[in-house]
């Protein structure tokens, strides 16, 4: 198998999914990057009344369904993070931190960002920031991490990084009750901001500060805008046409990520729109 | 409940229903239009494997778990063929020949004209030319009457306008046994042409004539810029945006006849935009 992909999907939602299948059945070579609970709205909906020939469905049984569908197919879903994505004309290169994915095209399927991001983490993404904490970890062997957490998966990612580094702190954005190994330091706080000069040094909190050498934010989704550089943006979601198309050549969106209304229906059927256009795109480029 | 609706739906393929779901579930009061098999094309599939969720699915058991879902929200299907839809400012106008429907928004989920209009119906459409056998039948008591039947549907408005007229002649375009009335005349024939001079007076075929007063052309639909006047085109599609707008505000369109690829995910997700932006257009209206 060639290691450029045909085409690279980020994310695992209804939209990534659906481009998945569509994509999957027209022969084509992809690799889909998401989590093992596929989304974490899906899995959170309580009762879904418009999927239209399933009605009255939970969330999570949806989420089986589309679980079923996707290994029916031999589709899996690649546990990693992409950190950026860069249009290099004749590919495009997915970072995971140092590791580098090569696909001729992309789906965006990233879902909407619903957090903000903190102070300084923009500021200091790349030198100490970083969103994919099992890829990174090793980097911070014998020192100090910490994990602000957005949701329950974060947990696994800090059990995971404190097998690797020094200290590991974690500050939980959300209320559950926490799974993590005994030494890890459960740091609860308001009015967190990233600190540091050339690189960070420190995270801040209302009432206390944390001496870190990184940082690690996990959260369900970054933005496309800081996910993929010269991405054209419009009222905060990625600006498409009725093809699924964005400005840059090669590279469609579908899901929530492309705009409202957020809906499971739309997300798949724009889903499938992207992977078709990407599959006529593909056929193009080798007719040419 | 107001005479005036405030969402038509035209067409039952899974565009029109996951349109006719969304509405109702925003408790608007909505008609769908469309026919009993919900769609042709869809009952026809042999196997879809890309209907997420719902892998190896034939179209027949599609189309049940469609029709349970609706029944499930109480959506019934109005069994008529509109003519033709008139924007009136305020509202839109649907005729069913000499009966007018009315409603704030429209959305168009008619699906795919695969024929090509036969030489003369455009030209003698209101002159002796209709869609809708059923509905104009009264007109031609004690008259002849020749029905052009594309599909098995039409025979059963056949037989209805039997009991009504004094002949009914039935031309088939496809190749099934028939199920007609004893008495009504099958003519099989290529090269057809509806002819006449002020209004309808024969059809022609290779090697024969009809003399008749009336003809029904009766197919799956008919075209989006014979239904809609003023509507804008594109490539033989209604022109829509992102949004499903298409140029008449409050006219939105769906699923195939808005464009390809013609697959049931991106009908059923255009579907879902259209219903919830005509939601917003009548908000907005009841706003001002």
């Amino acid at each position: 198998m060639d290691s450029r992909y045909d085409i690279a999907i980020v994310g695992s939602g209804p939209a990534g999914l659906s481009a998945a299948i569509n994509a999957k059945i027209r022969n084509k070579n992809i690799i889909l990057f998401g989590n093992a609970e596929l989304s974490e709205k899906l899995v959170k909906a309580a009762q879904i009344k418009n999927y239209l020939g399933l009605p009255d469905i939970t969330g999570l049984q949806l989420k089986d369904k589309f679980e079923k569908h996707i290994k029916s197919m031999n589709i899996n879903i690649i546990l990693e993070r992409i950190n950026e994505i860069y249009a290099m004309g004749e590919y495009f290169g997915l970072m995971v931190n140092k590791k580098m994915y090569e696909a001729k095209t992309i789906v965006l399927a990233t879902g909407i960002e619903y957090t903000k991001p903190l102070r300084g983490e923009e500021k200091f993404l790349g030198r100490g920031v970083g969103y994919c904490a099992t890829c990174d970890a090793p980097l911070y062997k014998g020192k100090i991490v910490t994990i602000i957490g957005y949701n329950k998966e974060a947990e696994k990612e800090a059990n995971y990084v404190n097998e690797l580094v020094k200290k590991v702190y974690y500050v939980p954005m959300y209320r559950d009750k926490l799974k993590l190994d005994g030494d890890i330091e459960v740091v609860r706080g308001k009015e967190l901001e990233i600190y540091g000069k050339e690189k960070v040094e420190k995270v801040l909190l209302k009432d206390r500060e944390i001496i870190t050498d990184g940082v690690f934010v996990l959260k369900d989704s970054i933005s496309p805008a800081q996910l993929v550089p010269g991405i054209a943006m419009q009222d905060n979601h990625v600006k498409i046409d009725v093809n699924m198309n964005t400005n840059i050549p090669g590279c469609f969106a579908a899901g929530d990520c492309a705009g409202k209304p957020y809906q499971y229906m739309k997300a798949v059927g724009q889903g499938q729109i992207a992977a078709l256009n990407a599959v006529s795109y593909l056929d193009n480029l080798s007719d040419s």
